[in-house]
């Protein structure tokens, strides 16, 4: 019923993740109506993404082509070296950061063990993991995968290869989160928080 | 903290409608994770689209350059000259040519009367509405704006310009939805359905 292109971009914009067929239509709409510099923009910013962010070949969070070897994070000589943040993914890598209370380097594993899904300790960056640390200063290493099971996984994992290392490891702490309540926190939250309660 | 480039991608994707700043994010990430021929896929189909796509000279849906003169529905002579519905958007014509129940032309007018925002008669395709009635062979208009005020204002408009002209006009049912519950109906549907009751 649509023009064929219409539709083409219809189709390519309900690949993007949350967005149904509904939505993409929308949004195609959206970007006829709209001044047509709006929609090259984003073409371009598509087109410029692909081409010049890449991983840091370091911490393997995201870098411009243009930039220097490392990202700004590694290059940044004021963070913390002695203080490594294992993350799962970059937008975990991003939460941390956003709290402003972290100030070492980062390391992004791409992914957590999960048996189940076929991913093994080869399909992640522990490798590169291991390489970085063996020739660093670092002191400390925060393991901060996710508290569920892959996360709990990948974290033993480390534990184990890290250990005889001789770092300091450590993970996030779990407990009740910020303005939560208890009647409707979930049981294995509130295990965890009686179990590691603070003395005041 | 992530690439300008980057950065300036997610920006762009927030711009679309129901899309936040943690969405276009997750968007992004999902682009550098895609093949490549994904994000140059959607990149051309933007481009191609705002190029190609534009409005029909004469019922005002879309329609592509490359074309013939008029769009597909105005090019089709197996659909019905002597029934015109009249639409506010083009979402509206692909949700009644959805029903498969309609087989007339549309008409687009962009829009519903809306003093409070500014929108008069000159701001809809109505002048193209009423040219392209005068010499037609239109029998019965059907005007299907919205039931809701700028839509019932918007067809109170356009009988007081199409009654003198002779033209058969109906506007959509009200009444009930299907698969709606009585008790859950508001208020005014739920009046609308009682003083247009059907005999049996």
């Amino acid at each position: 019923m649509t023009p064929k292109t219409f539709n083409q971009l219809v189709a390519l914009l309900a690949r993007l993740p949350t967005i149904g067929e509904k939505t993409a239509q929308r949004m195609a709409f959206f970007l006829l109506r709209s001044p047509p510099d709006y929609g090259q923009a984003l073409a371009r910013a598509i087109e410029d993404t692909l081409q010049r962010v890449r991983l840091c070949s370091r911490c393997f969070s995201l870098t411009e082509t243009t930039d220097n070897t490392f990202c700004k994070f590694c290059e940044d000589s004021r963070r913390d070296q002695q203080l490594l943040c294992v993350v799962e993914s970059i937008s975990d890598q991003l939460a941390i950061e956003r709290t402003c209370e972290f100030h070492g380097c980062y390391h992004v594993l791409h992914g957590a063990l999960s048996p189940l899904e076929g991913i093994g300790p080869e399909k992640l960056r522990i490798r590169e993991l291991l390489s970085r640390l063996s020739n660093s200063n670092t002191q400390e290493v925060i393991i901060a995968t996710n508290p569920n099971v892959e996360g709990d996984t990948t974290a033993l994992y480390l534990t184990k290869l890290l250990r005889p290392m001789g770092f300091k490891l450590t993970r996030l702490a779990q407990g009740l989160p910020m303005g939560g309540d208890l009647e409707y926190a979930d049981k294995a939250t509130l295990a965890h928080a009686l179990t590691a309660r603070n003395s005041l």
